[in-house]
């Protein structure tokens, strides 16, 4: 997010985290500790994890701590917990997205909440970057939903071919990008098979964060000078130490625009 | 619903139908063929039957015929249909119904309609009318979702105490009644498992529609006379004849308020 | 399978059908009807169709007619009906098939019967004749379990890899060839987007399961001969023209066999 | 279980346990630290927890410390994890039964395993001891399953009435007891909800175990003696220290059979 302070701009990088992905009895994620340091709750809908009862207690966290709200649907796939990709047309991606969307702005409608973005989870935001016509789908389904809702999606070396599909259909776009992760050249994640695909450095991870949010460029794992154009960092709640990263990240952050 | 038609009152009884009951690839109910007859459908929610495509289309054919639609929430049950009670608490209940409720409406958003009521489904149903904190808990639900959408339940021979609740509650209620059951002096229906609990003779269904239609009292399965104060009627579009038994009602309460 | 009939050999041509897709209220297909012309019955196993209770009463249903039960397991995916290609993992199709296997050899277990084979359903089916591994995985799953149960798979113009592996692991084939459905020259069924894919005329269909019967070639849509070698045909109880089809198929087979 | 040593008999104590209790990505159970202290571990089939690869690596586990394998079958009900009473048939629970047994006992025949006794989960559990006629259910499905399995339930101060159903029935039946709750005069659990029904003292826990195993008197919350003839005790690996009261109870029931 641009803003501008005493007429030098500063990249105000959000940080968007995956919550509400407990399910029935099963605990999942420390929502209650990471909240207070994130900016976007991406809450999940019922279809790869999240109850109704969760949702309720998600949304109210996240309004508590001034958090904006995003949905997080999924693929039909409890067990696979939304990380195996699925054969589904884009007419049933079209209706699962509303489905999910539906049930979340209903918990936060009773909450005095709503939905401000989307972003899809796991195996289904895999399948929108890598096939266009599943990005079409997500971002047509995004649009008939209405309310101006922005998409949350993966910034790489080069967004054009994305933006000008957000453009076209009329979604506005929210790069992402990973902070503790290395990149390709093209700006894709390294994959975790791979000797130095996860930053464990703590001090590694918050300076990749800061150079995002400064614009600058990163260090691809080929060598080459590597330009995100990310308007949020997705962060994470699994456990203590993710959380502790996270509240280095916000510091890190908040002493950059206060600067 | 009350119509002031040349200083004579007429009891417009509106026709309310389960609706969008397949799932996947199953088909159930003739939806298409019933949905020109009535004035309700109440749509399954994907949590005893209905998927979000089967919901998409259901919600399609309603606005293509102007009939209201209502959100027919239940018990996560698919297996069971809804129709085995669970030991839910209330604010499970409570969550249950804005999770349903919410993703129907966004499905109904994206099409340009909207829910307008709700009408609880099979077990939940009953639970609902036999225990009074269920219904104070569908109630509260209903009216924190927002919208003043009214609440469906069942007409019986003493409505105070449900009306008292909808009062307190600030919930309207649209009591049904069937053409196609009998009924017991208290306005109970009679058990499927007694003999004459259900009407098979269209021509005494239609008769039991206008009687309900005109605000006159019924024949109770001891004789006594039973007074039921219904808005709505409930009809079935399970097979052919359960179709043309709600054509042949249509038609019975078209000519009943022409006159 | 081969009998020995009078010195000559006929190749007895067995009938598999999918059975027990019904699942908690919702009917699908007409077992009744059908079980008595077949000899093989693929019962859904819960994943794409089937419950607890409708397990029960077609596997009672197989016994009373005498026709062998196998298992048809699927992906878990109901709302897909299994047709829904997902990315598992060969662990997980591992698991997937003994979990549902032994369900199935479970109820069949109180009533006196046994599972005596393996047909893949859907999607699952699919992808084990297009990708060796998961060919693999399956045969693999297949024999682990024991009682040396054949697998069902698609015959095909050359099904020599097919057969080795089933060799090399130790798992008896059941090649299966469809009468209702035009091939191509690599002996896969045309795909049902294309014109002339499905035979509609019924001596059409029971031609080619005579020919199938025979071991005689049939002329793929490319014009050349196509040669099978099927011990199973795949029949359909999806309506009465599709059990009219069995029908005529039973006897003109039976036919084949008495001369 | 009754051991002769030395002309003395003794009375061994099975410590049973609740495993394989997570789902998909969700964690539940100190599994691998529990299971070396006890014999019995009931094990979720798929229903209200498990999916077949916990299933798996749990029958692996358990294999691999020698320890009995228990089906443990629930309601169909994930994200209640069993725990809420559902209205099921006496057909529905037979039939689910066989369903969920049989899905472990195919996982355990891949293992080299098999299922050795069941006890039911949760609400399904305390609906068979509160309802005789769902009672009478669990055992004649557990009798239709064959392998002459016992059934695992409750102790209470007069198990008489079950034991005759068991007999009648033909189901060896395994009474079980608690070492860390309070029981009334009856034998029944005191309520979670009232203060003391839980002992959270280590020794005193180790005490009730010790007595159970010797055949002594508990004392009841209103001061009564209360005999429980318990073949076997549930314990708990839900963490740390459960885990540890689950080790002491072991050592000191080791010591008391080695005098």
């Amino acid at each position: 997010m641009n803003m501008h302070m005493g007429g030098r701009q500063v990249n105000r990088l959000l940080l968007n985290c995956d919550m509400g992905e407990s399910f029935g009895n099963w605990r999942m994620g420390l929502d209650a500790e990471v909240m207070p340091y994130i900016d976007c709750a991406n809450i999940a809908c019922g279809y790869h994890a999240g109850d109704p009862g969760s949702m309720r207690s998600t949304v109210a966290l996240a309004l508590e701590h001034g958090v904006s709200i995003g949905a997080h649907p999924a693929y039909p796939d409890l067990v696979g917990f939304g990380r195996r990709s699925m054969a589904c047309s884009v007419e049933e991606i079209r209706d699962l997205l509303h489905y999910q969307i539906g049930a979340l702005d209903g918990i936060c409608k009773v909450l005095g909440a709503k939905v401000s973005y989307i972003k899809p989870h796991g195996a289904l935001y895999n399948d929108m970057m890598a096939d266009p016509l599943k990005l079409r789908a997500v971002l047509e389904a995004v649009a008939a939903y209405g309310s101006d809702l922005p998409l949350m999606l993966m910034a790489t070396a080069d967004d054009s071919a994305a933006q000008a599909l957000g453009d076209e259909i009329g979604v506005p776009l929210w790069f992402e990008a990973f902070a503790d992760r290395a990149y390709t050249a093209s700006g894709h994640l390294v994959s975790r098979r791979l000797p130095g695909a996860v930053h464990h450095d703590p001090a590694r991870v918050v300076e990749q964060a800061v150079r995002l949010a400064r614009g600058q460029a990163l260090v691809a794992d080929d060598g080459s000078a590597l330009l995100l154009n990310a308007a949020t960092l997705c962060v994470h709640g699994d456990n203590d130490s993710s959380v502790a990263a996270v509240r280095q990240i916000r510091q890190a952050l908040d002493a950059l625009e206060a600067r």
